[in-house]
C-alpha cells in the first residue's frame, strides 16, 4: 500500500469515529433522556480523544511525509487525491499543533464555561461567568498562537481557518466594512418603505404541532429530502446532522406562529441537502466533506433565505399553507405572507433577526471577539461594550446581558472564529443564488411552481459534488466568477426590499 | 499511577465506546431510516476495530502483569479491585486470543451468512445458505479452540465462557439432562390437566397501539422504571439496551393480542432495572457490568415469568387492562387471564413457547450445536436432525426449515454457546424467586398490590449490586445457599401448573 491509500484507509476511520460522535450528539438533542447526560458525555470525549490519539500517532505524520514525497516524485498526484491529501494535512496540522495539556484544558475550560453560562444566562448575571469567560478566552489565545505558528498565519486566520478554510481576517474585514457602511441607512429606507404600506397581518393560531409537522414534511419533499435517508425530529434548538444517507434535521414549533417551525425546517433541509450532495466517491474522505461552516451556512440560506422568501415561493406556498392549517381571508394571501416573511426589524437577539440586520449582528461579534483576543477589550468591558455597539450598528440597547454579550453560547464554548461564517455565507448564498439564475433563468419560475430540481441541479454540480476539493475563495470563483462579494448580496437586498 | 489503576482508566475508555456502539445499535433498531444502514455498519465496525486494538495493545497485557504482581507482592488488592482485575484478564484473555486475521474473516463471514440467512429464512431454503453457515461454523471451531488454549478449557467451555462466565459444559449437561428426562412427560400432564379446565378465551381486539403503550408505561413505573432515566420504543425485535442512566427498551405491538407487547415490555424492563441497579461506584469497569447473559436473562425472566405470571400480578392487573381497553365479561376476568398467561402449548417456534417447554427448544439447540462444532453432525444433516430432535422432545415436527433450524439468527450470526443462558437464566430466575420470598414471605402479596419494591430490595442486594464480581456459580450460591439446580425451577412449575 502506499502512503497514500494507508492515508485514505486511516482517515475513512477517523471519519467514522467522527460519524458516530455526531450520531450520539443528535441522540443527546432529540432523545436521550436527562439521566443520560454524564455517560454521553463521557462516550463523547473518548471518541474525541481516540480520534485525536490516531490522527496525532507519528505514523499520521510520517504518512503525510511520505504521501507529498510521492507525489512530488510522481510529478503530483491525480487532482482529487491531491485535494484530499491536502485536506489531510490541514486537518492534522489542527489537531498536531496543540500539545494535548492544552487540548485537555481547553476542552474542560470550555465545557465548565457553558455549563455555567446555562445556568447564569436566565438570571443576566454575567458576573457569575466573566472569570470562566477570561480562563476560555486565555486558552483560545493560547490555542490561536499555536496554530499560527503550525498554519504559518496570523492568530486570528488560525482561528476561522478552523471554521471557514481559505477566508483570511483580510476578506473578512473587506467584506464587513463594507456591509457595516451601507446597512444602517438601508435598513433606515426599508423601515420608511414599510411603515408606508400596509402593516402585515399574523395568521391566527393556535396552530397543532401535528399540522406543523405535516406541512414542514410536504415542503421537505418539495425541496427533494427523502424520508427514507433521513428523519425530521423536535428539539430545543434546530439544528441538521447525520450521514449525507442518514440526515437528522430537527426543528421546534410554535404553537403561535407556524414560520418559526417551518422556516427552521426550510433552512435545515438547506443544510441537510448539501451533505447528501457531497460527493459518493469520497465518503469519509476529508475531500469528500462539506467545504465548511460558511458553504454550509449558504446553503441552508440559499433555500430558507434566496428561494422560500422569494416572492415566487410564497405565491406557490400560500395556499397550500392556508388549506393545511384551515385558514381564510387576507392574512392567508400571498401578498400578506409575503410581508410578514421580508420584514426587517432591528431587534436585540440574533437568532430572531431578519437578512437586513443579521449581519450587524455578526459584525459587532467579530469585532468584539477580536478584541477580546487581542487584549484590548478586558472581559469585563464587553457588556458595556456590547450595549455600546449595538447602539451604534442597530440603534437599540439591550435592557440586560441575557439579551446583550451571554445570548449566544458560542464564545462560552470557545467557539471563536465561528460568528463570521453567518455572514459569509449569506454572501455566499446571493451570488450561488444569481450565478444559478443565470445560468438557468426558468429556476425563480420553477421554485413558484414548488419544482426545486433546476435550482438543485445547478447546485449539486457546482457546489455539492466539489465537496472540499476547492478552498473557499476558489470554489465561489468557479462556481460564480468572482470571489466572495458583498455587492452582489446588497443588490439582492436592495431588489427585495426597495424596489 | 500503578498499573492497576491505569488498568482502570484503560478499561474506562474501553467500556465508553462499546457503550457508544451499543446506542448505534440502539438507534439503527428503533430510529434509522433504510438510507443509513452503510454507514452505520462501518461506524459500528471501526468502533469494534478500536476497541479491539486497545485491549491488544502489548502495553494493556504489560499492565495486566503488573498489576498481578503488584497484587502478589501486597498480598493481594481488595475484593473489588481484585474482582475487576480478573474480570479485566478474562476480557482480554479472550480477544487476545485470537489472531487478527481470525478476528476479521469470523466477523466477515457471519456477517454475510446472517445477511444470506434474513433473505433465505422467508423461503425456508436452507441450501442457499448452507456453505455459508459451514464457513461460520469451521472458523467458529478455530476460534473455540484458539480460546480453549487461551483459557485452558474445553472448546465448547471457551464458548460457553464468552457469554456466561464460570458456567462450564459439565454444568450445562447435568442441568439439561435432568431437565430433558423431566419435561416431557411433565408437559403431557400439564396439557392433559389443562384439557379438563374451562378453555381460556382471549379479550377481542383491536387494542390501538397507542393504549397498549400507555398500559406498558403504567406497569413500566410499578415495577420501578424511571423514565428521566430511560425510554420506551418500538422495534421489530424487543430488546434491552442503553447505559445504567439512560435505559432504552422496545417491544413491538400486536394489534390483536396485547400480551405480546406488554410481555415483551415487562420483560425488558427485567433487564433494564439490572442494568439500573449495577453498581455505580464501579460504572465504566468490568467488574461494575452485568455477570453474563444467563444472569442477566434471570432478570427478565424473574420479572416476566415468577412475578408477572404469578397469580397475585393477574389479579392486581386484570382490572386495571380491562379499565385501559375498555373490556368487560369474562375474558377479562384474572381467573381467565392467569390461564391464558399459564397456558402450555407445545409449539415450532421458540420465541413464542411458554416457560415448560422453552427448555426443550433450548436442550435440541445445545445438542445440535455441539454436534455441528464437534463435526459430529455434518451440516447438510442439520435440518433432518432438528426435525428429529423437534419429533421425540415436542412430539412436533416441522413443515419447513423456516420454522425449523432457520427460525433463530443465533447460529447464522456465529454465536454458538450462547443458547443455554436462556434456559440457565429460568433455572436462577426460579432460584432467586424462591430465596427472595424466603427471605421476605411479604413479595408475593406485595407484588399482587403492585408493589415491587421488596422483590427488587432482594434482587438489587442479592444481584444487583454485586455486577461481575463473583462468577455466576458463586454468585447464585451467595444469594440462594445453593449452586443452579434444575430442581426449584422444576418445583415451580409444578406447583403452578399441577397443583
Amino acid at each position: 500500500m502506499t502512503p497514500y491509500l494507508e492515508l485514505e484507509a486511516r482517515f475513512r476511520r477517523l471519519s467514522a469515529i467522527g460519524q458516530a460522535a455526531g450520531m450520539l450528539h443528535w441522540d443527546a438533542s432529540v432523545m436521550m433522556p436527562p439521566g443520560g447526560a454524564k455517560a454521553r458525555g463521557e462516550q463523547i470525549a473518548v471518541l474525541a480523544s481516540v480520534r485525536h490519539e490516531i490522527l496525532c500517532q507519528p505514523e499520521t505524520g510520517e504518512l503525510l511525509d511520505g504521501a507529498e514525497e510521492d507525489a512530488k516524485y510522481k510529478g503530483g498526484l491525480d487532482p482529487w487525491p491531491a485535494a484530499n491529501l491536502r485536506e489531510m494535512r490541514r486537518i492534522w496540522a489542527h489537531a498536531t499543533a496543540l500539545p494535548t495539556d492544552l487540548v485537555e484544558a481547553r476542552s474542560k475550560a470550555s465545557m465548565a464555561c457553558e455549563m455555567k453560562w446555562r445556568e447564569a444566562r436566565p438570571k443576566s448575571d454575567f458576573a457569575s461567568v466573566s472569570k470562566l469567560l477570561a480562563e476560555v478566552l486565555r486558552l483560545e489565545r493560547e490555542a490561536a498562537a499555536a496554530k499560527a505558528e503550525a498554519l504559518d498565519c496570523a492568530p486570528y486566520d488560525a482561528l476561522l481557518d478552523q471554521y471557514s478554510p481559505g477566508i483570511s481576517a483580510g476578506m473578512v474585514d473587506r467584506v464587513f466594512a463594507r456591509l457595516a457602511d451601507h446597512l444602517p441607512e438601508f435598513i433606515n429606507q426599508v423601515l420608511e418603505r414599510q411603515a408606508r404600506e400596509p402593516a402585515p397581518v399574523l395568521p391566527e393560531g393556535p396552530f397543532a404541532e401535528a399540522t406543523q409537522r405535516e406541512v414542514g414534511v410536504r415542503f421537505m419533499k418539495v425541496l427533494g429530502f427523502d424520508f427514507g435517508q433521513g428523519r425530521l425530529d423536535t428539539s430545543l434548538h434546530p439544528f441538521s446532522g447525520g450521514t449525507p444517507d442518514d440526515l437528522r434535521i430537527t426543528t421546534r414549533y410554535d404553537q403561535a406562529d407556524f414560520a418559526t417551525g417551518l422556516m427552521g425546517i426550510l433552512h435545515e433541509t438547506g443544510h441537510a441537502l448539501y451533505e447528501k450532495g457531497l460527493p459518493a466517491r469520497w465518503r469519509l474522505q476529508p475531500v469528500g466533506e462539506a467545504r465548511g461552516m460558511d458553504i454550509h451556512e449558504s446553503q441552508s440560506l440559499i433555500i430558507e433565505m434566496q428561494a422560500c422568501r422569494s416572492r415566487p415561493f410564497i405565491d406557490h406556498a400560500a395556499p397550500i399553507l392556508a388549506e393545511a392549517f384551515g385558514g381564510a381571508g387576507p392574512a392567508w394571501g400571498a401578498d400578506n405572507l409575503y410581508r410578514i416573511y421580508t420584514a426587517v426589524a432591528p431587534g436585540l437577539i440574533r437568532v430572531d433577526a431578519d437578512e437586513a440586520t443579521y449581519p450587524l449582528h455578526i459584525i459587532l461579534r467579530t469585532e468584539l471577539e477580536r478584541a477580546l483576543l487581542s487584549g484590548d477589550l478586558p472581559i469585563n468591558d464587553l457588556p458595556a461594550a456590547w450595549n455600546d455597539g449595538m447602539e451604534k450598528l442597530l440603534g437599540l440597547k439591550p435592557n440586560n446581558d441575557a439579551d446583550g454579550c451571554m445570548q449566544d453560547i458560542h464564545w462560552f464554548d470557545g467557539a471563536f472564529g465561528y460568528f463570521p461564517s453567518y455572514t459569509m455565507g449569506a454572501i455566499a448564498a446571493a451570488q450561488f443564488y444569481r450565478a444559478a439564475v443565470v445560468s438557468n433563468p426558468d429556476i425563480p419560475a420553477a421554485i413558484g411552481r414548488g419544482d426545486f430540481k433546476p435550482l438543485y441541479a445547478w447546485l449539486g454540480e457546482n457546489v455539492h459534488a466539489l465537496g472540499a476539493f476547492l478552498q473557499t475563495p476558489e470554489l465561489t470563483e468557479r462556481a460564480t466568477g468572482a470571489p466572495l462579494d458583498p455587492e452582489i448580496f446588497l443588490d439582492h437586498l436592495t431588489a427585495r426590499y426597495l424596489s
